[in-house]
């Protein structure tokens, strides 16, 4: 399993994966599952994965070498004109590893799928927030839906519909999200630290402020063990039920 | 879908299920999906289940009918003389009930399942909480597993798992699944109010306190709303990412 969510901000975009991959609960394994793409000042792209590692590794290195040498059959993720384009050509890039793989004899085609968050802004159009199905098809987040949650979603949601602002800052957006994850973390051994986050300025079309958060970091074991001391407070804060 | 939490604490058991049955989203029922057995003074037990409900009324009519007319070969929830008897009975009845729709045609007979949640008191035996698979076996809640959880689990664990304490009151135990409960139904249509709740007094032997909480409730609209707030004040309270 994975956990990954990518959020809509006034101020940008948020993505922040887990790195857990496992096949079997003996066969663990770390993997980055957050790739970026830029072309500084013009175009800041994000995708994150979960699902089949090898189709979503394919899918990665195919966008990669088409960025190097690309024409006009396999167009490139660094030159599609808009985000949706970029979405399009993502799933069709997706289909394509999927199709390969079902021809080659594979015959449940569904233990190939996999579902991405894509992010990001080329120069002339808004931040956009995508999510894409292993079917190759896909829906945008907006302010009804301004964030996109894949993997092994339901622990983690909670706090994140209760707390989720728009008009949150980075920091806060990043306290929220290692709340989120460390509720998943704790409840399921599928997804695990270290988290990686990309925080995305709007406007800037530059990968800037990017990191990794280790299990042992201060900050988020401050938050993993204070979380549970601030839930009994809220928890307190509430009237008790009245027996009579 | 369903969601039932069975819980110990020192001073008692405590019990709560939700009512909602659907079969598609377009064929929804309310269905208590708690029952209760008692013999005053003697013994009192709580049966609460999730799964196939045609399986669950069944299992729960005929423990019923034969604690009216019970012979040796089917002895009545009434009767055997130990809370561990009665989730061997509860079990064996469900597997006679599934064995039955099996043996009548029935093809992928893991349709037929269900999953129960027992808990109760019998004299001279202390309380206790079981929780009985499809399959007719049964694990028993302890310390370090202190209540169980059945149906659409996830959206409402975290809480539990933060903020159970075993010395809590009822008062405060009816909070906390309340929050657990409305969590769940907030992000799943198949898990609806209103709530049925049994709070077992320790040694009692008698059903006194049960009761229902309606959607409309009062004290249910403060608690959902109270708690978005609350969780908002807990996050506040951590201190933000630095992102220096």
């Amino acid at each position: 399993m994975t956990y990954c969510v990518g959020m809509m901000l006034d101020i940008g975009l948020v993505f922040m994966s887990d790195t857990r991959t496992n096949a079997g609960l003996d066969n663990i394994s770390t993997f980055k599952k957050m790739t970026n793409w830029e072309s500084p000042g013009e175009r800041a792209i994000t995708l994150m994965s979960s699902g089949n590692l090898a189709t979503t590794q394919a899918v990665v290195s195919l966008l990669d070498e088409r960025t190097r040498a690309h024409d006009d059959r396999d167009p490139s993720i660094l030159a599609v004109p808009s985000m949706f384009q970029a979405a399009r050509l993502v799933a069709d890039t997706m289909r394509e590893v999927i199709t390969q793989h079902a021809e080659a004899g594979q015959q449940a085609d569904s233990a190939f799928g996999a579902t991405l968050i894509l992010g990001g802004q080329i120069k002339g159009g808004p931040p956009r927030l995508f999510m894409i199905y292993p079917e190759g098809n896909f829906i945008e987040a907006s302010a009804d839906t301004p964030f996109f949650q894949i993997g092994e979603t339901k622990y983690g949601r909670p706090i994140l519909v209760r707390a989720y602002d728009p008009q949150m800052s980075f920091k806060e957006a990043m306290k929220l999200l290692l709340v989120s994850f460390d509720s998943t973390v704790k409840a399921n051994l599928s997804v695990g630290a270290p988290f990686d986050f990309h925080l995305y300025e709007k406007d800037t079309m530059k990968i800037e402020t990017t990191g990794r958060i280790e299990p042992e970091a201060p900050y988020f074991q401050l938050i993993s063990q204070g979380w549970g001391d601030a839930l009994k407070n809220a928890l307190d804060s509430l009237p008790d039920f009245s027996l009579e």
